[in-house]
């Protein structure tokens, strides 16, 4: 008796470690699903848990990555033939769709110091020991950024920090121009395609960009193979093409990349550079970076090296030679379908790409394993005779590396029928150890959410959402902490680009999510030959745990999407994340007004030249035209529209189901409301991207933009735009309002 | 006629460069002034500024600069008798007033790394090329940290950041202990004598200090002799006496250390740090860091060092033996007097300290230099027959580097005469290029507000205030800017400690002010060999065109507090500044009950669990108790009650004269404001602090605290003693209005 108090006691002691431990909410119904369904989906998600299998993605990882498999490769295509006899075996109908697009691998590359002193860059990623793969270099793509153009060029050198417009800003203020010259910028703060693009803007004839410590090398942690991080050799290939204005194959804009597809000349092709661009090393990098002269660069600009950043401009002189072989390569993925049995014409679409840069154990494999898990689970819950409601499609893309070639070709060459069929599209993409990280359509959130909520955490015996939500009390900033604690769901963030997901959301107005786990897992090896095998099973989710968790949280929204009585989009959620993105617009003007005219006030009181250190060579920049006042009352009287519309559609379908009759018309309705946020016409000066409230941003590339339109009017001091484009995004929101009063309509 | 025009129009463009081209303010009345004085004032400063003479800086640099000149050195001597019968022959009433302090100097210094290898550190900073006095070795003072104990003691290294409060809260949750181990820490973050001393409170047995090329190396700019900044062999010298607790000789608390004065045994000095310590440079850290062990730390942990910075904790081992000569040494103050012909017994003591660590050209000698030409010129003044009106003390401080010795004791000698009849006290150290830098006491504010608008700056045709103004606006954070355009003065700065000002203002409550120029000189020599006459004179201020602005604005103020017909205290800006504070407290406690709120429920629900990455050892804190709301009302009574006093004397100065027969009167109650700002039983476990608005930090050191009592007491969540402290301040603050009541009273 005794011992049995004192167990229970202990018990008591261990339970007292977790807060709620982790049981799927089984007394909660799932949106789209009557209680009894509710029930009903669990157990299959039991199911489909219970098939699968760690070692299923160490071994697909390790084939999958045993060889260089960037688009156009051999062992590619291997993979692409690999891949879909896979789904076959599972039951899918599945077929290579083959695009064939633009792609220019290097023919020659060259960078040296020419003055004060002659030296050139090795642009050489040597193999590393215990890493079985680094030395593959006979099928190794060297280091380069695609769509760079050719060029020979000779200059001085100008250190631009990220060279993002910013940056030139306070170029300008020191009297420092790179007309003519070569600038190097270091990666981060922006985009990669971003530097040479502003480069050239700024009369720059070459860009150089290289990898500094402090953004993933020995500045974050150890460097490979002690550790995971960059080391000096490591170099981040990438692609620069000028997505922000239209992804996928540079020739074939809008239209998929098929044989008799019209095709502009290459020299007409908006998205490739205007000048030659290269990655390099910091091994690389600091005998240039070392020779910079000049005036010290600020603060925020200095890396990790152990020098003082110079801004540089005239010495040291650098040559950049680059050619490459601009060859139309085809490019495969891997399309596997299960037919839905009630609403065929429905389509839940899931993807990860397929190819990598080099090996890209990561990037992409650690996501496309799970993918693969995750359908072959399906796969034996259809051979059991489960049916989906509607059709599931898996995709296994080519070519994302080079500008989301695979998805963005196929998109554009089914946009008719996925503009009628598509209900969602989950993106997956790298996947590592740690929190649960989820961005996407705020009109998922809170079906997201619920699913977040039905998964267990392999480290902890909370649900991934938990862990998340912790991770956001304990680590987050204050806002981020007291709304972890106070808001119902965890917010989902705003999609920029940067995966397949782009050309879904942005250009067909499909309703996306993009899912993957980080945040333990070690960094450094992005985009460069140690993204190994090696690499990712020490320092990655090495047991492939999280790869499990993700396929259970994407199988689970799959699954729910697929089975649902009603597509499970909610609308409470996006009108109060759209009324956010609207203050942040009013307060960016009011506090550019602000700025302005404090600004103004230092210039036109020559305020600039008193402050000057005669040592420098400051320029007082212009005055600026003062900031108007704008119209956000269009807006305003949308966002309450939505509110309303949100709140009816809540009421309406918290009561009765809707009419049997009208199911389908009723899901048609809900989900291409994300259709109506989308605008033929697009963005201005790029009419690819259609989406009003998410986008990539012009000048931050991957970073999102929301409310693009009038958000970048501000930013670029275009008023008239501005209020042009706020009364855009009214017009905008108040159809989608409408569409959520039809929707509304069809409950009893 | 056409060309007059063009001229006209020419020169037109040329005043648009400037707003307010200079102009002593001759129309503008001074504070404590009649118009009539004010011009007459103002005609006595333009013929004091006539008589200023760069080259006079530059020729004593040189010489007081040539050797080294530490405390109790043969040259400190020598330069003590040289500034002494320079202010003869200025016709000062000069003497040296000597004081027998304690003064540790080592007689053995050996740190080596023991393992995962031997091997030992240089500790010696070589000579450079092109600087002529960076090989006196044999009078160097070694690189050491004065007031450390002896000590022989071996154990593992563990990095602790800046070694302050916050970083050891960051090692408990790691699950690191420093008991029994030596740490490591970097300079910046905090004064340094904090490091050894909260170490100790922690268990550690032994402190490394080192010069991160982040703080004052090549992360900044350029390294000595190339740019200013410290190489690899520099290191910084310091005091590690706990001057918290008390300033001054530790074995004299309280009294001057005058030869028959009662000294405490050694061992009983509680100033004395209870662990031995040694700062080492760059170039010795290097391997150290290199080699330690454990995890990588945080972000803002980290250095500009090319390595990865891991927290140690088992490897390397590291030894520490050091030995001192603990001996009496004599220092001697340089004490100048020019006695006042109507108000003798009215004090205007002006200061600047004349030791160094080691030669010393820019800490102290080019404050020290502008001192000297500033009483030289009133010298001037008076051998043509004018007289203050009041006793002016120029001082030239000894033993101040090692804790403000020389001005302490002086301060403590002279305590009773002081309270009677020191009016200010005004500190300079040292100067550089750039922008005028005030602190001190809000009482001083408008006055010396009013002083800086009449100097001229040497680079700009604005005033130094403009320009000081202008680079607010410029250069500051959105509040300062705000503030520089639409406050009348701008704000100075509250004291901590870190100069001599602090026996006047924080032990005696003498109103000071701490006055210098800075912002574009090259910094990194500080406390180094490396601190001598070619280095000022090729980064410093080169041509002592700010040395002389120095001596203009110091000498200004210090003719202004002499010959004014009523001292120059003001009160409105004092009671904003403590309203100020007050609001700071109190968001203090508001901020921390927020944050307590969330990290105990962080705690309590083992979310510190749930975020944890198994690799790691995170230890989850203890809950703190919740924290209470205090009774705020007796300071925010107190402060109206302040407002209130302080407008009515605005109002009754603003009107006729005070009686004449009460003049002088009226001066000793202004005067004396300050010391009701003090209290006999000073501050919690430090006596010897008595001013109850500024003090500096327990913690921090040099870095300042206003409100100390209560604000010190919330910091360390001490509730009980937070509620006494605010009846202590608010009794403060209306002892404080009920002087400036009978001031008020004393005007018609």
């Amino acid at each position: 008796m005794k011992t049995c108090v004192r167990r229970l006691l202990a018990l008591a002691a261990v339970f007292q470690l977790v807060l709620t431990p982790f049981a799927a909410q089984s007394n909660v119904a799932m949106l789209g699903f009557s209680p009894d369904a509710s029930a009903r989906q669990r157990s299959l998600e039991a199911r489909f848990d219970s098939a699968l299998t760690a070692t299923n993605l160490r071994e697909w990882m390790k084939r999958l990555s045993a060889r260089p498999h960037h688009l156009g490769s051999p062992y590619n295509k291997e993979n692409a033939d690999f891949i879909a006899a896979q789904f076959k075996s599972w039951g899918y109908d599945t077929k290579l769709e083959r695009f064939d697009v633009l792609f220019p691998t290097p023919k020659s590359r060259l960078v040296e110091m020419t003055a004060p002193e002659r030296f050139t860059l090795k642009l050489n990623e040597p193999a590393v020991d215990g890493d079985a793969t680094s030395g593959q270099q006979s099928e190794q793509l060297p280091s380069y950024n695609a769509y760079s153009v050719d060029g020979d060029v000779t200059g001085p050198l100008v250190y631009v920090n990220y060279g993002i417009p910013a940056d030139y800003e306070e170029l300008e203020k020191r009297g420092i121009d790179v007309k003519g010259k070569i600038v190097i910028a270091r990666y981060g703060g922006s985009w990669r395609g971003i530097k040479p693009k502003v480069a050239a803007e700024h009369g720059a004839i070459g860009c150089i960009i290289y990898s500094d410590p402090r953004n993933d090398g020995y500045y974050q942690g150890d460097v490979y193979p002690k550790g995971s991080y960059r080391n000096e050799n490591g170099v981040q290939r990438g692609s620069v093409m000028d997505m922000p204005l239209y992804p996928g194959d540079p020739l074939t804009k809008g239209v998929g990349a098929v044989p008799d597809a019209r095709r502009i000349p290459i020299k007409d092709a908006p998205t490739l550079t205007k000048i030659p661009v290269l990655p390099i090393s910091y091994g690389d990098a600091l005998p240039l970076l070392r020779n910079l002269n000049g005036a010290v660069v600020p603060e925020s600009w200095r890396g990790a090296l152990p020098i003082t950043y110079h801004f540089g401009g005239n010495t040291p002189t650098v040559r950049i030679k680059l050619e490459f072989n601009w060859d139309i390569k085809p490019i495969y993925n891997v399309i596997a379908t299960l037919s839905g049995a009630e609403r065929p014409d429905q389509w839940i679409i899931r993807g990860n790409h397929r190819d990598a840069w080099v090996n890209g154990a990561e990037d992409p494999i650690s996501g496309l394993v799970a993918l693969m898990e995750e359908a072959r689970s399906i796969g034996e819950l259809a051979k059991s005779g489960w049916r989906p409601k509607r059709t599931i499609i898996y995709a296994a893309w080519d070519g994302e590396e080079e500008g989301l070639l695979g998805s963005t070709e196929w998109a554009e060459q089914h946009a008719a029928e996925l503009a009628d069929k598509a209900v969602a599209y989950i993106n997956t993409d790298s996947n590592g150890r740690g929190f649960l990280g989820i961005g996407g359509s705020h009109t998922l959130e809170k079906f997201i959410n619920q699913v977040g909520r039905d998964v267990p955490d392999p480290q902890t015996k909370l649900s991934v959402w938990e862990r998340a939500r912790a991770n956001q009390i304990v680590n987050g900033s204050a806002t981020a902490r007291n709304e972890a604690m106070n808001r119902g769901d965890l917010r989902i963030f705003p999609l920029g680009s940067g995966s397949d997901y782009t050309p879904f959301l942005q250009h067909l107005g499909i309703a996306s999510l993009n899912i993957g786990f980080g945040g333990e897992s070690g960094g450094g090896s992005y985009h460069s030959v140690y993204d190994s095998f090696d690499h990712y099973t020490r320092f990655g989710d090495t047991d492939f745990a999280y790869g499990i968790a993700l396929a259970k949280v994407c199988g689970r929204a799959t699954l729910r999407l697929a089975d649902s009585d009603t597509v499970p989009f909610e609308f409470s959620n996006f009108a109060e994340t759209v009324g956010q993105y609207a203050s942040e617009v009013t307060r960016l003007i009011d506090s550019l007004r602000d700025e302005t005219k404090a600004s103004n006030y230092a210039i036109t009181n020559n305020l600039w030249t008193a402050v000057q250190n005669p040592k420098d060579k400051l320029v007082t920049p212009k005055a600026k035209d003062a900031v108007p006042f704008v119209n956000f009352a269009p807006l305003q009287n949308a966002l309450l529209k939505l509110q309303t519309s949100a709140a009816n559609y809540k009421q309406a379908s918290a009561g009765q189901p809707p009419v049997a009759a009208r199911q389908a018309e009723l899901d048609q309705i809900l989900f291409k409301t994300e259709r109506s946020l989308t605008r033929a016409d697009g963005l201005p000066r790029r009419d690819w991207f259609r989406h009003q409230i998410y986008a990539p941003g012009f000048y931050t590339g991957y970073g999102v933009k929301t409310l693009p339109g009038m958000r970048e009017a501000i930013e670029q001091r275009n008023w008239k735009e501005a209020e042009e484009q706020i009364g855009i995004a009214a017009a905008t929101i108040e159809r989608f309002a409408a569409e959520i009063d039809r929707a509304s309509k069809l409950y009893p």
